[in-house]
């Protein structure tokens, strides 16, 4: 990677057969400008836009990440502005005959001695924050538990010191939905799983109306979390009240204060890095992010597979177009083929709305340098590294095993964000270029910007600076390591992220494909 | 209807050609219990489940409301409980060849004189609350706005005091969706329409974060809303933040108290009862719903409607089975259209997710003796009165004229209250049978039980115990004046609802039909 002196023209040329290179200065690149290799521009690009290295005829390739990223609609002449009116979009690969499984990564050397402190729970997953989290069956209870949990934050937690929060699972399911239609299946079981999140302790506590659709006892069936308990410990349903909204208050209070003391008794212990459960995640991308954060990610994820954790990747628009790079890298054919599946899937719930993977790709990616889905997802994959793929989670599913996973999701951050808080997550990790305020309750969120310049703007909203690989000040290597080791501090709250200092949380979002009715 | 002694065994026959009738006493009828028509129940039937009046042969059709609410399965014998076990559901009406605008209602003697006090906007609208609204184009934005909103109602409020309220208009669109598939017109209309709702007194404010694909011009195109206002006026975009949190933070307060000062300076002045823009709704149904709570509110609606307000019903799947009853209705054949054209796209909808109207009736409606979604449209059509239809609003746009409107939306409660919002409702009444304490931010709620036992249980979260028509201390007619006279008492401030009074707020839920990326 080239270092040289800020101010300078510089583009970054990530493989040796790309014919782009991303323009890495601030203010971009003037008409005239000469960079370090001699190629000169031949009209203003702005930062983290493309420059074509060589003149590209009409209809060929234009290469980045050693990809094909579009094809040239016209000739594009060495030293110009590649944009988005350039190219034509590539076909996604087809997804009959990809590589399963053919190119694994030999084992690494398995990294030992690795330790956070945290909250041990009854089944064994470790909680990074100790928090009391209220399950509901219906948006209709809302309101009511939304009150309670204002008044348990004023007036019961701070008797409890040992708890990090109360917070409520609200969501827009349950009632008015088509709960038999097939598709169903997936948000009913992201409800059932996000009770079972690793931060909640183990703790079962459902508040539900009555008469809605979808049962307490599809959140709660009998199993460990409700074993030994009279269902009055741990369901409320508002109809039973006598006593109208007062009556409510007064048994939810009463049910959370009962929790409140359980966890309340617990203390963070010490736990191998191989009990963390990182999700990663990217929003408001733009160029670098393929470049800076998300191979940074990547280089971490590899230590923490090293490490014997669970790390997943996710957002099926955004790898889409990667597939072909994935397959390869899949432990066993069985994992290729579930990835496969995962693809052919989504692609057919596009089209059933009309819709396709080029529907991803925001006006800010575009302004950020990415001109198409295809561009955008190169860089999305990097934050998977080079372990082998050990699994895939379906939407809604508990992951099952240790091991880099996909974790197959919309791309759309809430979302993804819930469906990986479903999948066990105890940790979150979010690169963006753009920037954006990202949070949420169920667990810390870490943010990493792509670029500098983003993070000395929000200076408490950015965790971390990835820009700091193209400015030559960290490698690529030295960030992945800083980032495993914040992974550590802030699962064992010894560091807490900005999200979490501003308390800011963006409410969950389900992945219903079924209809609502 | 039968008025007697509240202890004798009694059940209500709405129509003469009923075969079925509704058990009124709170603890149902005991076997071998005997009606003041001498009609023994040969078994125990519950409050607001069915009995036999007659002998029903196999194939036999069940009929309540003079409708065919299903064939029996079985005979079915005089006395005995008919439950859902008995029912073959009826297949829906068919969408060709319905009678369209032949039975259309003379038009009622106007209601003259009738008024309320309430804040007229600038566009002619009326708002019944005086509230700042803050609109947002994503979900991204939603964290640190709720901080601001929540500062704001704390440090500023205070200092505005004909203000009512701050609210956010948060939702999980705008970004992570197929926003250019057909059906994303949906979502977008509906978050352009809230905006515009009356009680947000015709003042634009927009948070957004820059990246998203649902762009600050979608919501505000220019129109008289931003008119002779520079683009900082009305929107702020996160991302342009130079100080990260504390920047955004900064400026969201800023522009929020400039828009109290706007809004403080207004006061309510006296505004006929056409300025009401009335959304009906039920919820949590049960048999009763259909005897009093929703025909007092058709008695309401026809009364609305000859004071020249505008008055709508809605949920989709719950008139689908009286289509019939309704095209009939339709002030002119094009209304009839516009009618079926709403069903027929919601069945392809279904359809598409592999479901049919059938996904409506929860556990709860058929604990409360609804025994399928025909019985419980019935009963829901029941709010639409006598008058004649004299528009359709599609799912997100803006009721266009005066008079009973029928706003096609799903049925699920939270969905439903947002479309109705975003067809410019100021005043929302909903009516229950099993008990929600649903409530909104942008609009009063007016809760309306179909039993006194429910009212009496939930005296400080019921508005309005319907349950008086079947005790006989009010008929329909009685009951139907009551609540227009409520309508303009909360309208005019004069009165709160207890959803206001606890500040229980349901979150908008937009329906976007389109997928997600």
């Amino acid at each position: 990677m080239l270092i040289e002196h800020q101010d300078s023209p510089r583009y970054i040329r990530l493989h040796a057969d790309d014919n782009v290179g991303v323009v890495v200065n601030d203010q971009g690149v003037a008409a005239g400008s000469r960079f370090a290799d001699g190629l000169a521009a031949i009209e203003h690009i702005p930062q983290s836009h493309k420059v074509a290295l060589t003149d590209i005829a009409a209809g060929g390739e234009v290469v980045r990440y050693g990809q094909v990223i579009g094809y040239a609609l016209q000739p594009i002449s060495r030293g110009s502005w590649v944009t988005e009116a350039h190219l034509r979009m590539p076909e996604p690969p087809a997804l009959d005959n990809l590589p399963r499984a053919t190119q694994v990564a030999a084992p690494a050397e398995p990294l030992e001695g690795y330790t956070f402190e945290g909250f041990r729970n009854p089944d064994g997953s470790v909680g990074t924050r100790n928090l009391l989290g209220v399950s509901t069956t219906v948006q209709c209870v809302a309101g009511v538990l939304e009150h309670c949990v204002e008044r348990a934050r004023k007036e019961l937690l701070p008797k409890y010191p040992n708890v990090d929060d109360v917070i409520a699972l609200t969501h827009s399911y349950g009632c008015g939905v088509a709960i038999n239609a097939p598709d169903a299946v997936i948000p009913i079981r992201t409800l059932f799983n996000l009770a079972r999140n690793p931060n909640l302790g183990g703790q079962a506590l459902v508040i539900g109306l009555g008469c809605e659709k979808l049962q307490p006892v599809q959140l709660m069936p009998g199993d460990e979390l409700t074993s030994g308990m009279s269902e009055q410990q741990w369901l409320y349903r508002l109809q039973e009240s006598g006593n109208g909204f007062a009556g409510m208050v007064d048994q939810i209070l009463g049910l959370i204060e009962g929790r409140l003391k359980v966890l309340d008794a617990r203390r963070r212990e010490t736990c191998p890095a191989s009990e963390l459960v990182v999700g990663m995640q990217c929003g408001g991308s733009d160029a670098f992010s393929g470049i800076t954060a998300n191979p940074a990610l990547g280089v971490a994820a590899d230590l923490l597979v090293r490490a014997g954790a669970t790390v997943m990747f996710s957002e099926n628009t955004e790898v889409r177009d990667g597939i072909h790079l994935l397959t390869p890298r899949a432990a066993t054919p069985e994992v290729a083929d579930a990835l496969i599946r995962e693809m052919d899937w989504y692609d057919r719930y596009l089209e059933r709305g009309m819709a396709d993977r080029s529907a991803n790709t925001t006006p800010g990616n575009k302004k950020g340098g990415l001109n198409n889905i295809v561009e955008k997802a190169m860089g999305s994959i990097a934050k998977s590294g080079s372990s082998p793929i050990a699994g895939v989670v379906a939407p809604g599913e508990k992951v099952k095993g240790k091991g880099l996973q996909f974790c197959a999701t919309p791309a759309s951050d809430f979302i993804c964000g819930t469906l990986q808080l479903a999948a066990g997550m105890n940790l979150h990790i979010f690169t963006t270029g753009r920037g954006t305020p990202y949070g949420l309750a169920m667990v810390p969120v870490i943010k990493v910007a792509t670029r500098t310049e983003l993070a000395e703007r929000w200076p408490d909203l950015i965790d971390v600076d990835a820009g700091q690989v193209t400015s030559g000040r960290l490698s690529l290597e030295e960030l992945g390591w800083e980032i495993f080791q914040l992974y550590l501090d802030v699962a064992s709250g010894r560091k807490h992220t900005w999200a979490e200092r501003h308390r800011l949380h963006n409410d969950l979002v389900l992945f219903n494909p079924a209809p609502v009715t």
